[in-house]
């Protein structure tokens, strides 16, 4: 096959010798040493590389398939969907294109922007489909080029459905998804991973099941790197598909389209959009519980499942993709019982991972934006180089300005009714705002019986790591020192620990303790005579929104605050408190009082005038406790801190 | 004072703010960030940097002058004097120029080459001595140009002494210390720091003692950083003269030339050729003792501690600089009694950093070289970028060829005929090459009744750590494990430990354990069994001669064997296990077996063709723990291995 030699090189082939082995230093020496250590080769593989090494390891994978949103409430909903199910471990997922949606605009329900969410905020390895049929090849040109510049590497190339009910040739356009296929070989040489349609039943236009195999093939030899399938009722449908492929010389990986029948007209609309029947079995089944769709959607799990069992036992089959129709439940419960989804996955690195290729290096970030990552991602999108290995490096120092905290990959989960709900249709002094940030920590209702499972600086509930500190947080915000960060001290947990582990097993996880909390003039005047005491061990930086900067860090220099050691690998050092970028953090941090609480209320009310007051008149402070292997000093440093003031 | 205002840009000048003060937000944007981390500001700061920030510590210094030696011999003994006397922590020394003694040249008794030495090899902060009488422009364009490319940051600028009896003035040659000056300023810019001499009873000739004074004043106006003096025998000599110096307007440093006396003829010698004039109540005390080198020594001794105590006393002297002779007793016994020599020096890093300008940044290096560093900077001083954070972001992987043993800073201390009474006149079998190990590693004499103090990879005795595993190491070598580098696994002791301590106070220090041998090709294969058992918990590198290369390595990563975490930094680790530089290290340690050891012997003799033998027969191995929180296991996998081979 053309592209089974073309790409033979493997980032991951190995470069070990057997006992018995004589490759000579020679060798050896030519191997170019790889200038970043390689912590986990799912961000330095090709798509095709790494269904090629689960393959080789014998380890099952699934992939998910989107369509793009129709409102921006929508596209909100499909990024947290897409953070949700990217937990449980998808390969990849896909996001198909929409040829009359404006597929290649920068609309943010366009499948562009969706696919660039997915890529560089969610970390998700992400196909682009691209439809080539009514368009013309400068335009084609144009959106792979946009997909490239964004981070997007792999492109589905189809023909698209035609316009009216027949299939009409154009004369200079492209025809046929092999024609896109070899434009983007052209024209990109092998910068994307191609995919391409494979139809189990043939394609419902094809003058014959064979004749479709053929132009099959035609696409994988024109540069196609594996084929995604069609959906279909029966395994054996598949089955015999994949041999038949196999007969005639395809051997790149198939991979099966699932299709979780959850309603009956969702299944009746494919079925006829596809052109595809439904077996009379089926249809005996679903057309008595027609109007009962849990019901449905319950043998559409079953029927699922049993399919996929059957795939995978035959050994043919490597992964499973699923036609989600943007929902969670069905494909969840089915991933859950075939065993695939990964109920714990393994973080590479404490904080989630962006899959822009530009940014496959980059393994340390400031701290401050633990809860905000996307914000971050976004705020450093035009850097050329990522820090890698040590903060210090960095060449990119600046950060983007966050003007329009409306984007919707950043606004909040919530609308402004449940936010107000939540942080209070009206507060009565600097203490209704205590108690909004320690009903965040505690979990218990507000005084009007709301959980409050936002905030400002974090839009999820908080996290497991954070609940260890959970006592102690909820008693200084009781006090008026607002927590909107913080970590454990850890001294060499194992990597694999369920709640503080991340990065390859077999390695210890360390950190220091921090701490990052708003609180009033008052209280960092006597916090600025307490820490005197604790001299370096405490390292602080106390901010105003004015600017007015209090510090005892050596030099601007950054502290790492989590590190890990692992078998055979340089240390790892994932988050820093960088003096420089607290400057950047505390502009955003200040200006989320505004304009995500503040701006809930009317202008010159009392609610806003409040908020109003804090921002312009508390401080932004961090601490990080340097002594990691001793008790965490910093609920002394704060205890002491409201002692000194009684 | 000129280049007062010249240097106010200081590299370590602090930018914190304290708690009353309002640098605004813009100001603090304003500092660029460091690239690199300041891990040791003495590797950061410039001369007459680190001179002022002592002299604001209130933190005494002492510096020590040395003069080429005239044989190659010399040249090794004055290059282990600097590395014994560099641990009593000088903020410099100096090497002066003997204007006969083709002093620019690539001699190795020349003061360029030893001057080099110095600072490359023993990482001292150095100053070069250069005259300027009776030399072409050219000429010390020239030699200011090689100074600079070998890495000397410093130049004390000297007329030289005159020819004959009588001064002689050159029409367009430079005819005073002060045309050196401005010509290293003209042509360098800020590039050197300067010293000049001072002469606390004027120059001897001086139209008069004032008229000294203002030559200079001119010196210092010229461009002079500093000044150091000629030796005096009375502190009022000194005191006088600095008080003088700053009524007139000299304003930097000013440094008393200290000279105990250590002999009768060598005072009569300086004084002739300084001009001096020994005061009666010396020589009342040195004539009746002229024969007792020991009670002059004494005596000259108790002289000088009793006239530092006086210069420090006086508030006015920071640092105390030292005529040595090249000699090391009585220089040594002064600094001690004034308690300004290190006893304990704080390491910067686990290794001995070389001071050239260009690996200031360089904090990681492969642990092989970890007792020879003067072969591996020599390797690696035409790399351009020197590792910084992480070994993967070296640019520079290439090591260049060590085939000239006997550069006089790498080779042994020890004359053949000592190495081959520690190493064995005549060897009768592999056996008595495990013999030599076992006795450099216990200390105790060997069959002949001589100690071995050395190994070719090895010129000095066992480390103070390495003695920590002196037991298991004994018992391994005597069965033909024969050891040659090893570190035991530490698990977060004080950065301030004084076995394995190292860098700034307040941080942790960490080690895998590390074990290096070459053994025979039967232990090797036993190992390889065992370790399997193993799995990645021990990382191994097994290469023989020939680069048959065996390895459980991931992807050729670097594995970090020592780090250290501190407080307000980020994480530093000075020692990899890198399995591309460990075939480099490879070639050297195979060759150090013929290069050192067997040309001992005549060819063809037996002795030679047993060291032959294992130079083409035995492998080099590696072996680190990655579990280093655990018990070390790698005497466990010796055990395992010898319980299999018996």
């Amino acid at each position: 096959m053309v592209n089974e030699t073309q790409h033979s090189c493997s980032a991951s082939s190995s470069s070990r010798c057997d006992g018995s082995s004589s490759s000579g230093s020679e060798s050896s020496k030519d191997n170019s040493r790889c200038s970043t250590p390689v912590l986990d080769a799912d961000r330095h593989e090709r798509l095709r590389e790494k269904m090629r090494r689960r393959q080789d390891a014998g380890d099952k994978w699934f992939s998910l398939e989107f369509f793009p949103p129709r409102t921006a409430n929508a596209a909100v909903n499909l990024i947290s969907r897409f953070d949700r199910m990217g937990a449980g471990g998808p390969l990849f997922i896909d996001v198909t294109w929409h040829p009359a949606g404006d597929p290649g605009s920068d609309k943010e329900t366009s499948s562009m922007i969706i696919a660039n969410t997915a890529v560089n905020y969610c970390g998700l390895e992400t196909i682009l489909h691209m439809t080539c049929c009514k368009q013309t090849k400068d335009d084609i040109t144009g959106h792979l080029q946009k997909a490239k510049r964004l981070g997007l590497k792999n492109i589905m190339a189809l023909r698209g459905d035609p316009a009216g009910e027949e299939w009409e040739e154009e004369a200079d356009g492209f025809n046929h998804a092999v024609d896109l296929v070899k434009h983007i070989r052209n024209e990109f040489d092998d910068y994307f991973d191609i995919c391409v349609a494979g139809y189990p039943k043939g394609h419902p236009e094809a003058e014959s099941y064979e004749a479709d195999l053929m132009h099959l093939k035609e696409k994988v030899f024109a540069g196609a790197d594996f084929i995604i399938t069609q959906l279909f009722f029966r395994p054996e449908t598949f089955l015999k598909f994949m041999k038949d492929c196999q007969a005639i010389g395809i051997t790149c990986p198939i991979i099966p389209g699932i299709f979780p029948i959850q309603g009956y007209h969702s299944l009746r609309q494919l079925v006829k959009l596809s052109k595809l029947e439904v077996p009379q079995e089926i249809k005996d089944v679903i057309e008595p519980i027609k109007d009962n769709d849990a019901a449905i959607r319950n043998y559409g799990v079953e029927l699922a499942v049993s399919m996929c069992r059957e795939l995978l036992d035959s050994g043919m089959v490597h992964g499973l993709h699923f036609y989600t129709l943007n929902r969670e439940v069905a494909t969840t419960e089915v991933l859950k019982r075939l065993g695939i989804w990964k109920e714990d996955p393994r973080r590479p690195l404490p904080w989630a991972v962006s899959a822009h290729p530009k940014r496959r290096v980059e393994d340390v970030r400031p701290i401050f934006w633990a809860s905000r990552p996307k914000s971050y991602i976004y705020r450093t999108q035009e850097w050329d180089d990522f820090p890698n290995g040590r903060w210090g490096n960095s060449s990119s120092p600046a950060f983007g300005e966050l003007k329009d905290y409306y984007l919707f990959y950043l606004k909040s989960k919530s609308p402004r009714e449940e936010l107000l709900k939540m942080w209070g249709e009206e507060l009565t002094g600097e203490e209704s705002v205590f108690e909004v940030f320690t009903c965040y920590i505690t979990g218990e209702p507000n005084r009007n019986g709301y959980k409050v499972t936002c905030m400002p600086w974090n839009d999820d509930p908080l996290a497991t790591e954070t609940n260890l500190l959970k006592d102690q947080l909820e008693k200084v915000n009781r006090r008026g020192i607002l927590t909107i960060n913080s970590q454990p001290n850890i001294n060499g947990k194992p990597s694999t620990d369920p709640i503080v582990g991340w990065g390859p097993s077999g390695g210890y996880v360390f950190q220091k303790a921090y701490l990052e909390f708003f609180t009033s003039s008052e209280i960092v005047t006597a916090l600025l005579k307490v820490l005197k005491k604790y001299e370096l061990r405490v390292n602080y930086h106390i901010v105003n929104v004015k600017g007015q900067n209090i510090t005892n860090a050596p030099d601007l220099q950054p502290n790492a605050v989590t590190w890990g050691i692992f078998p055979g690998r340089e240390i790892i050092q994932p988050t820093v408190v960088d003096p420089v970028s607290f400057l950047s953090w505390k502009d955003e941090a200040f200006a989320l009082w505004i304009e995500q609480w503040a701006k809930l209320y009317e202008e010159e009310s009392p609610s806003r005038m409040i908020i109003q007051y804090i921002h312009d008149n508390y401080y932004l402070v961090n601490l990080v406790d340097n002594d990691f292997p001793l008790e965490n000093c910093l609920w002394q440093v704060v205890e002491d801190t409201f002692e000194l003031l009684n």
